[in-house]
Formats: structure tokens, sequence, C-alpha cells
């Protein structure tokens, strides 16, 4: 790669275009004839409103937005995300969270502080290497919402469709798998998706939200901040947002669209993957955890006959510049997060390295 | 300026020194040899963590802090505090809070939702253009903590010297003189500062917070991300941060350390600061609103007779390449935010135009 650039299988914050790189790397001191850095202008000028819009705008587009939902810029990831959603949306005081691996598990103590928590499906019997079965959930007549992570970042696994909520509103963590593959907004109540992973730097949410959802009778203890009209009413711009971040992923955003648009992307995200999955799946060394119809595009978690021989090979990949080949410390084995950005050439690279290896 | 950049005078986000981001702009493809952008860097990896580190470690250097003080960096700005200083400090269930400015105000209603605010001191009845006499206030015996903004960006007010607490906590919003002269950080139970007015990108605050003050004991209702104690015991790796802004914020600490720290900063910033006010003192045109012993080294806000002149003034220095002279729209006039990174240079080619502009 150039710049001396490795192929970087970081599950987040993990690689950006390096087209979109260059273009950031140049403005740096000077943003389009502004005088100005992006990180030393006014959140209230002309110009920053100008690149707040253009993302937002692209954004829309590229998703395909209904214009009776609100796109928000807020600081903050999952674990800001895990408190806003129950303290905006729980009216009833009671939600349906479905349990398929870490991320999703890690919402539902945090959803407790406001409420009840129902868990009418879980993947826990198989160490969250599926997803389960959500035809016909029990899902009480009071629930405020149905909550899923549609792509565990962890275990490898996301949704192969979305679940019935018996006409409850539906809320997604996308973070892993944000932008990876057209999306039917208009399914959803409310979208969000820390941008570490699939879009920018870390530091921000896009929440996605259908206007209807936004409130004004919260309880008096949820801060200014953690109210989603707070940032609906005010165009994200109630406060300083993380500006630098709407920047990146603006230019995120405008990439995607030069390449294709979302269904573009879906496709070269499966080929990526059928690269990595077709050689593991011919492996009599390798395993992927993940069941087949529930298998992550975005990571690949797979598995080698022992922890030992797991560990020499990230070893062995990390001293052929294979970055961040390790897997998550719950769980071990190995996972090559591919998000959008990685180049399939980076993917092709990594299953010859492992062909090879296993050869050996 | 080299690289057609301009003088500006925001109030934030703000200048940040060239030779910070000139080093910025060569890395955001490579960071020294590892071959991603800081965007990309997992924030478990060991390369992040050095930043973070040496972030940490530079920062406790150039304020001396403590070592019974954390240093946290935690994502959001004034906002987020105003809700977690009372969430995580009120006891008592009672705070006292001096009102000079727009965010001190700010903070008022927000500590409210968690307990009972008393207003031991205002500046109100002169429009905020002074800070109150402090040597005696009436604070009662539970009061947890007393807030203060330490300098009004709006107003373009200072501090000139602490208040006597009666013993109790003090807690400071220091973000728009964070950094600017040197602090005695034991005498504050708690610093923040939101980084963007006079260190790196928005995003994130600066929390300083001597550890007995943090707890375990918080109602239910406060988000994980809210608490503290969540970010002191994880090294503020609890969750993701905002890498970016750490990265860049550290960068600006080194180069504060690099320049003589605190004490040469200051002698800096009252030089420049004299330069406006001396020229505002001696004009007949221009007045400074700041009542002399409470005027801000670094927000120094000045009318001119009338409205129309006010916006005529801001109008030609635009024109003439000086940006963002405007006062705050809930206040008008000009401000002139001068800043760390703000050249001596800048300032007096600022002077300069305006003696000419009153000449004509």
């Amino acid at each position: 790669m150039k710049y001396g650039r490795v192929y970087n299988f970081s599950a987040g914050p993990a690689m950006m275009p390096e087209e979109v790189l260059e273009d950031i790397a140049a403005e740096v001191l000077n943003y389009r004839g502004s005088g100005m850095s992006v990180m030393e202008m006014s959140h209230r000028s002309q110009v920053y409103q100008k690149i707040l819009d253009d993302a937002e705008a692209d954004l829309r587009k590229l998703m395909g937005i209904p214009e009776n939902y609100k796109v928000l810029f807020v600081q903050g990831g999952g674990t800001v995300q895990f408190a806003m959603v129950p303290m905006n949306l729980m009216k009833n005081g009671v939600a349906c969270y479905i349990e398929t691996g870490v991320w999703s598990k890690k919402a539902i103590p945090e959803a407790r502080r406001y409420g009840e928590v129902l868990v009418p499906a879980s993947s826990a019997d198989r160490q969250y290497s599926y997803i389960p079965d959500c035809s016909n959930l029990e899902i009480p007549e009071n629930a405020d919402y149905v909550y899923l992570c549609e792509n565990e970042t962890i275990n490898g696994i996301s949704w192969p469709s979305l679940p019935d909520t018996k006409g409850k509103t539906l809320v997604a963590d996308q973070s892993s798998m944000f932008l990876s593959r057209p999306c039917d907004v208009s399914r959803y109540g409310l979208i969000w998706a820390g941008v570490q992973k699939n879009v920018g730097p870390a530091g921000m949410s896009v929440v996605i939200i259908r206007e209807d959802l936004l409130r004004d009778d919260l309880p008096q203890y949820v801060p200014t901040y953690l109210r989603y009209k707070t940032h609906a009413d005010n165009g994200s711009l109630y406060n300083t947002p993380n500006c630098w971040a709407i920047y990146c992923c603006g230019k995120v955003f405008r990439y995607l669209l030069d390449n294709g648009g979302l269904e573009a992307q879906a496709k070269r995200n499966e080929e990526k993957a059928a690269v990595l999955y077709d050689f593991l799946d011919g492996s009599e060394f390798f395993r992927a955890t993940a069941e087949k119809n529930s298998r992550s595009l975005m990571n690949v978690r797979f598995v080698t006959p022992s922890q030992e021989e797991d560990a020499a090979v990230i070893a062995a990949a990390k001293a052929a510049g294979f970055e961040n080949l390790k897997g998550h410390k719950s769980v071990g084995g190995l996972r090559a997060s591919i998000y959008n950005a990685m180049p399939k050439a980076g993917v092709e690279a990594l299953a010859d390295f492992l062909r090879k290896y296993e050869k050996r």
C-alpha cells in the first residue's frame, strides 16, 4: 500500500478510505481557502454550517432516509446510546432486548436503570454464534420498543433479516455494519451507529430517529444533552458538536456516493467476505465460528484447533504486516474486521497468508 | 501568515498552533511508521496507549497536577459537564453557583435537575461586566460544592482571584482559560475544560478531579458514561474515547512544555492582551466593556458608540482578513478571542487596523 500503510483488521477504530485521508491531510492547515483548519472553525460559521449540511444531505441520499426522520450527530458512542435509548423511548417503562452477543448484552443493564427489560430471544446457548429465530417473539402489549444489535462485532454475527416486532418500534445498533449495505430506514424507529467502525474517527454516533419518537415529557433527571429532542430541535448544533468527526464522516458519505452508493458497497463487501469465508470453509486447520446463515460480512471470527495455535498465527500474521487479528479478549480466537474501507486486496492477501501458513 | 491562513478571533473552536497543525497534517496517513492514521487505530493498541499516556503525563507536568487527582478525557463539552458535575458531586443535594455570565448561568438550571442551587453572588446587575466580591459568601454548611466559570467567554471577564468557599469544594469551568496561565490545582476539587477553545478540536473535555470526589453511590438513573468513576477506573478507556482529540491535545500540551510551560504562556498572553486593552483604553471610539480588575486575557469584548458602527467595523475587519470579531448574539458588540495560539502579530495587526479605522 501507499505511504507505508498496512492492512489493519482492527474491529474499530478501523481503516478509512485512503483517498479520504489524502483529502483530509491536504486540508489540515487551510480548509478550501477559508484560512483555517476545520478544527479551528466556529461551529456557527457559514463555512462549517455547509460542511454539516452537506454531510447530512449526503447521508440522507446514501441511505434514502425518509423526510419524517431526523439525522443527529451526537457525541459519544455505544455507552452513551445505551442510556439515551431507554431514557428517551421508555414511556411505559418496558422494552424487549434481543441478546445476540456482547454489545446487545451490554445495552441491557444500562436500560434496566430506566425500566423493565425483557429478553424474548437469546443466542447465549451456543456462544452467540447465531441469530435466534425472531419470527414469533413474545412481546408484551405495553413494550415501548424492541432493541437489537444488527452486527455483533465480537462474535462476528449479523442479522440475515429483521425480527417481527409485532408492530412495536424497532431500535437498532448498527455501529459495525452502518452503511455496509442498503437499509430500509422506514422499518426502524431509531437507528444509531458509533461512527468509528465503518465510517470515521471515534467520538460520535449518528442517530436516525423517526420524528414521532422525539419527546418533551421526559423525566427531570434526563440531562439536556441526553435528550434526542435537544439535538433534533437545533440541527445537531445545540452545543459545539464533534466538528472534526462530522467533517470526516461527511467525506466518507461523499466517497460512498461517488463509488456507486450502498448497493455497490454491499457487492464489494460480499465479495471480500466470500474470499475469507470460502477459504475458511475449505480449510482443515482454520474454522469460522459463526453459523452460516448468521455470518457477519464485517467481522470474520475464526479459530485454529487450539489457543496456542491461535496465538502463533496472530504473531506470524503481525510479523507479515497484518495488524489486529487477535479476537476480542472475551472470546479469544482470531478476528478479521473487513469494513467498507478494507480493500479486497487486503482480504486476498490475508487469505493467501493463512493458506500458506496452513500448508507449512 | 503561511499557507494563506488568517487571524481567526473565533471564541471557539479557535486557532491552534501552526507547528502543531503541520505536525498533524504530516501524520494523517501514517502515524510515525505505524502504517495507520491515528483515526484508524484501535484505542486498545500499544501505539495508541502511548499517545494517551503521553498526553496525560504532559498535562500533569504542565499544570503540576498532584498525584491525588485523576485526569479524565471525557467526550462532550459544557452541556455534558453541566449535568455530570451535579450528578456526581451533589451528595447533600445543595450547591452554590456564582453567576458571572452566560456560561455559569447556563449551568444552573441543569444543576437544578439534581438538587437545590443557591446563587450567593452574581454580577447580573451590571451586565456581567465584572466578577463580584466573593470574600465572604453565604455558603450553607451542607453545600456540596461552590461552582464558578473562571473565564466568561461571552462577556470577556475573568476571575482575578478565587473565592473563599468556606472550606467547601471548589468546582471550576476553565474551558476558555485552560492552560492560559499557571494553576494551583490543589485549590480545586474539580476542574473541567472543553478543549475546543484553548487547546484542540471540539468534542472533548478534560476533567481533573480529586480522588475523594469519585463516588460509587450515585443514584441509579446516572448513566454509566456520566459517572466520573467510570472514566477514572479505566484510565479514560472504559469505552472508545475521542482518540483524535486526545492526540491533538497531547500535541498542544507538548508544544506548551517545549515553549516554556504555563509561566511563559501567561507572559505571552498578558503581553498580547495589553496590546489590545491599551489601545481600547486610549481610544475615543472603541470601549472595552469589562471592568478593569475583571478583564479576560482571552476574550476581549468591546463596543463602538452604536450597534450600526459595531456592524460596520466587523464588516470592514472581515474584509481586511480579521475573522470572527462579531460579539455573541446575546450581547452584541465586538469580541476578539485571543487564546494561547493567537500570535502576538495577530493582535498587533488588529489593534493597528482598529487604530486606522478610528482615524478614518
